[in-house]
């Protein structure tokens, strides 16, 4: 007999806290300009008009009970059609499931698709929370590198060739965080012919394909296979609270997913659904706001790379800014990020250091700056303070 | 090279959807009484302060962002008071910790406690939402038999005696779901000193602990041991849809809960928790609100328990219903309630047999009755119906 406290499951001991959050409470300082968030900027969200959406919601009582485990159903029928337009298919509501937020598609996925061990493929740098919900079921995970074309798919090839057999292939196809890029068309369709050829599920994972600057975004990988399992969002262009996203599933994914979603949670909630509706299903309404958002976010990340490219030159290497939450940086000169980062934090600029992102080691002279949630003066502001740190 | 569907994952040919849900679909016609549900009565929720706190914290920006993974501070700052003033002595904010209704602290739990075949221990009959968990977890089960004190505990301490080490015991301590029962004080004290002996978690679920009809349930599990983990909710004494469960859980558990929540779905919704620390902090409005849910309930239960001694007699055996949502009712005579159903149907009222929550078998003369959407001159309709069927 024993008084000490019970232990816990072993598979604890593998997991980790984000250095990200941690970094987070580091930087959260008056003083700093903060690059290193990860958040949609709270001041575009539109409160006013989720107000109003509330109030219609709760005129009726309807609003208030446990809603159906795959989403209230007047939603799921808008994110339908929604994207019946996005696949140029039409997608039937029995396809779509509502998730609390996209994460935990995610992390349902990997218990529907995933034994121990299983393979996945990620894209390096890596989507951390992909990472941390695919390490916690078992996965072996192997990375492969971007490049401007976004994940290097001829290597996913030549690993298939090899022998080796993932059950996933994870990608943010659009404005990937952290790596800033876009999959091409040609790749979306390479990958697309792989999953089919070897069997593999792809999941899909866009949450910010709406917020492109300069030109849409391809079409997704999903209009080139059904065994593309599609994730989006809500959180991104309307707001984060109402934890409202969604997957369009194939039936035996679907009805795996609906398995768990009852153990997990039993369901999401109808208010913040159909407040959710309201909001999708008003397009006119939603054009408009998601133009907003897409033009200052777009001028955001345009300041902030001219800043950079104007301070470092050659020095620093940045992606474009076509679309998204992010900017992604790589030092030229050997300057290493971590090392760095208190002497940002000293000039008042925080950022996250590259290491944060790799699936194994690396990036030591990479870093992801957000440009979300800060006006063009201030980004350029803490260019020369980052410049000051770094000189 | 195969073009088939690809995989899932081998654990979820041991899941199976719920009996009761499946069920559920089949009772859903008009001409039905249905005592087969387990939902709280919509008419009852307060809908109206529900609208005035959304109002009030739509009046800011502060509630559209993501939120912390362990809940809305001042959330968690209402609940610790609210818990202090339940455990007898001061909660602290770091110990609270809100989860996606509390079925979602089941499942992280689950996750955080339990290794692949450890023991978990449940009461029989069992609350389905749990079972699921644990299955899902991969535990190894036993279910120990309830009585008019709750859970029979002398024989959890013949099992430990036989050298069994649970990892888990789970109990719906107050007004069990679904067998209508309350763990007595003197069995809670006892399982506690088990837990402190033995080294286990006892998870004290307790979603109904607030809705007692005669007198207020006995001091938690909790107040007698430190190794208890203590779940509640808002869903039966507000509302489902805000979906704000909550645990009292230590600094380890906490720790590893929080881990995978940022996996699971990073945080809940910053505004229906708003919405809830509004409502959890109108003491006046809120005691009178639950004491009018209460007092209608109870209406009911008695309503159901004398029309059922009325109808049947001898025939049947059931629960006092001194609180919670549910009937327990054994038939004396033989009668097979799962072959009885389709009778039931006919005749126009439905309930959920017994067989569906035995954690193996058993109950075949058992059913579940709920009390909380029917008015008494419709329950008793109900049993007239059920005595005809059964005649």
């Amino acid at each position: 007999m024993s008084s000490t406290t019970p232990p816990l499951a072993g598979k604890l001991g593998g997991l980790q806290s984000s250095v990200i959050r941690d970094l987070l409470k580091l930087t959260s300082r008056a003083d700093v300009i903060s690059l290193a968030g990860g958040l949609p900027d709270a001041g575009l969200m539109p409160r006013e008009r989720i107000a109003k959406a509330a109030e219609a919601a709760l005129s009726t009582a309807a609003c208030l009970q446990y809603t159906e485990s795959p989403g209230w159903a007047p939603l799921r029928a808008v994110l339908a059609e929604r994207e019946s337009a996005r696949l140029g298919r039409p997608v039937g509501i029995d396809e779509v499931f509502v998730t609390h937020g996209s994460q935990q598609a995610l992390s349902l996925l990997a218990e529907v698709l995933l034994d121990p061990g299983a393979l996945v493929i990620v894209e390096d740098p890596a989507y951390v929370g992909a990472l941390q919900v695919f390490r916690a079921a078992g996965a072996r995970i192997i990375a492969l590198p971007m490049d401007s074309e976004g994940m290097r798919v001829e290597l996913l090839a030549e690993l298939l060739a090899t022998g080796e057999r993932p059950a996933v292939v994870h990608t943010v196809s659009n404005f990937h965080n952290p790596g800033g890029v876009t999959m091409s068309p040609a790749r979306r369709q390479a990958l697309a012919e792989l999953a089919d050829a070897h069997g593999f599920w792809v999941i899909e994972d866009d949450p910010y394909g709406e917020l492109w600057f300069d030109r849409p975004a391809p079409a997704p990988v999903a209009t080139y296979s059904r065994k593309v399992i599609r994730l989006s969002s809500s959180s991104k262009i309307i707001a984060p609270t109402l934890r409202v996203g969604w997957m369009i599933a194939p039936p035996s994914v679907f009805g795996g997913v609906e398995l768990l979603k009852q153990g997990a949670d039993l369901c999401g909630s109808a208010l913040t659904q159909q407040i959710a509706a309201d909001l999708l299903s008003d397009e006119a309404w939603l054009t408009a706001h998601v133009d907003t958002v897409r033009t200052a976010y777009g001028t955001r990340a345009k300041a902030l790379v001219h800043a950079l490219r104007a301070s470092f030159g050659d020095r620093l290497v940045c992606t474009d800014a076509t679309g998204g939450m992010f900017v992604w940086a790589d030092f030229t000169d050997g300057t290493d990020t971590k090392a760095l980062l208190p002497q940002a934090l000293d000039a008042g600029v925080a950022y996250v250091p590259g290491y944060a992102f790799a699936a194994t080691t690396g990036y030591a002279n990479s870093l992801r700056l957000c440009f979300t949630t800060s006006d063009p003066v201030t980004l350029s502001e803490a260019v020369h303070r980052l410049a000051r740190a770094a000189a």
